[in-house]
């Protein structure tokens, strides 16, 4: 089974081998007047149309005259394994109210509360939802059951629906540890991690108020003795040391990294550790955008993702989070797509996907926009038309 | 012929009938457990599923399954009469690039190359994608033909598709008039305006290197001559004599007032002059936001609309602009849907659309979510499911 795409005004490959020799910084390896053949789920042929190979007598043929098609999107940071509603408390902290219920712990409890079959239903709706708006690899972590049934159980829904599933237990402390923070990440290490099977990553979050240097090593130690790969949230609330431990510790990504040091900057260029910067959660908490100049000049791999999460991003539009990043990170519009892609698929090791040179899955989506830079001319439109998984039409 | 929408978990009415006696600011009217029913295109019934009348026979039944429906959105400022491609144009300028070609007046060359049926095609094209996000009323104005046959044309596509047709000859001064000004105003006043029927409303844009008050005086005051209703783009730019003139001369609505003191805004209250806030503007231009605050604190009537135009705002999405004017301009969220609904209304001079009282006619928009607040609070996810104008189900 072969899909031919023809009539691309535009195609993104992110792949080298079409970059703009002119320009050293284009790594989006843009092809006008392009084709697109798809092979058993896999791109068979990205390029010029006058490059293309005959089609064959089983094509499917679907001509976009004149759309553009980009890479699917891959969201490397998602909280959607919870329950309940804050719709409330969002409403009373943008309008400046206090507001008098409990915030995370509102997610915790109703998270405990829920049937598995619940919390899946959630997952789902918001999987199909962010797929529809162009992303085909989801990142998925836990984090609002804090129990070791709860994780465990998160685990296993998240990996029934994407193979990144990660184990976020280090989320905040649950209230029946309060006043034992080591007991809790005890209970992390000792019981809930090497049950874990269900993960590929070890996540924490390392923040003024949240984990300690310390008990991140703890727990990324024996995350990576159980065999899976370390990630963090650092630097979200204020400076601090997470984004060098990431950097010194082999982590795959550091994750907001709202606040920043130049010497914080240095230590992930020359580890490779991507900088994944969230720009719905500076959105939806009025805090100050990181500023991705400094980080490409300092030479650090760029990943931008959702944050996806009831209390401080509640957007699953990787759309709008590039429209965001250009113009309040001032990403380039061709910096946020390769961020939102290729810079996802490096923050989860991922070499299959974010790019659509030969032989990478076929994710991707079709635009109705003449180019990718109508995502961030254009905010807020639902400009993505069709989404793609492995050659799959997605609906 | 009748429907009838049940299972509404919020139901926006914008109605006094519905407000909340304990909260003064309360306008929108929001009735829980709801039920709308619809007859002859008109609402018959907004209210409590307690209190409907008992199904007829003849009513086609929607269960929206405790998700919410809000008015259409009434976006009272758009520019859709236009040809060409200003994408790279943007491209360069969130980059930080200098870019030589024209601007606006790239947008008024291709316009004045396009034929009637391209005009009319993109602007279709673009009202049915406002449309899709929940937009029943539209303004849209010329300003891209600035020559009489031009701008009439305009006039004429535009009519076709909405009633609130505005004249805005008086956009920019086109390069034949560059150094008579006055020559142009006299072409506006006595070949454009006499022959504008089409047209309901006429607009100057009367700002900082545009057109000054005493031109913007000559202009509306010969539209009123010929029956057109007054309107102005004013203290976009810079501050100015803009809004106090508009709120002097009777106009129904000031648009942009990015730059408003403590005197303009005392004016536009006391006249009872909308301020319509336009946060794509800013958000695509890097400017400052308006803060809302300072308008409600003054007692002036707020619209929101999307200033839909290919230089310096592309996004037609309402919920896009609800998003930021709640983040960046600090309206409530409550405050940013009446001012994007019943505001809109009011800056058209609209009794009929903008709210869903009985005898409104039936605009209203399904939202994939349990309350109008998640627009704001799900930024970018296109939540607007089903769309009604007048009754009927628009695709
Ligand atoms: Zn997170
Ligand atoms: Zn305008």
């Amino acid at each position: 089974m072969s899909t031919r795409i023809t009539g691309i005004a535009e195609l993104v490959t992110n792949d080298p081998a079409h970059a703009h020799h002119a320009d050293p910084g284009d790594r989006l390896g843009v092809v006008h007047d392009a084709v697109l053949v798809v092979e058993d789920g896999h791109v068979a042929f990205a390029g010029p149309a006058a490059d293309a190979p005959s089609a064959s007598s089983d094509d499917l043929a679907v001509d976009v005259a004149g759309r553009s098609v980009i890479p699917g999107f891959v969201d490397s940071h998602n909280h959607l394994v919870f329950a309940g509603d804050r719709t409330e408390e969002f409403a009373a902290r943008m309008s400046g109210q206090s507001y008098s219920a409990g915030g995370i712990r509102t997610t915790m409890n109703a998270t405990r509360a829920a049937t598995d079959a619940q919390l899946e239903a959630n997952l789902v709706h918001l999987v199909d939802q962010a797929r529809r708006q162009g992303t085909t690899t989801l990142e998925i972590k836990t984090g609002y059951g804090l129990t070791v049934s709860d994780e465990l159980r998160g685990l296993e829904i998240i990996a029934r629906h994407t193979s990144e599933a990660t184990l976020l237990a280090a989320h905040i402390f649950p209230p029946e540890y309060e006043d034992d923070p080591d007991g809790y990440v005890d209970l992390i290490v000792e019981e809930i991690i090497p049950r874990a099977d269900a993960a590929k990553w070890i996540d924490v979050f390392c923040d003024r108020g949240a984990f300690t240097l310390k008990q991140t090593e703890r727990i990324l130690t024996a995350g990576k003795t159980a065999g899976l790969l370390p990630r963090v949230h650092a630097n979200q609330l204020d400076h601090g040391d997470g984004l060098q431990f990431a950097a010194r510790t082999g982590c795959a990504s550091a994750d907001h990294a709202t606040h920043a040091t130049d010497e914080d900057l240095a230590a992930l260029a020359d580890a490779g550790t991507v900088a994944t910067l969230l720009p719905g959660a500076e959105f939806s908490t009025r805090a100050v955008y990181p500023d991705a100049r400094r980080f490409v000049a300092a030479g650090v791999h760029l990943a931008l993702a959702t944050d996806c999460n009831p209390g401080s991003s509640f957007t699953n539009s990787m759309p709008f989070c590039l429209a965001v990043a250009v113009r309040d990170m001032h990403f380039t519009p061709a910096q946020a797509l390769h961020a939102a892609t290729a810079g996802g698929a490096r923050a989860l090791r991922r070499t299959d996907v974010g790019h659509l040179a030969p032989g990478a899955r076929a994710d991707f989506a079709i635009l109705d926009a003449p180019s990718y830079v109508q995502l961030m001319y254009r905010p807020g439109v639902p400009l993505v038309q069709r989404v793609f998984v492995a050659g799959e039409e997605a609906h």
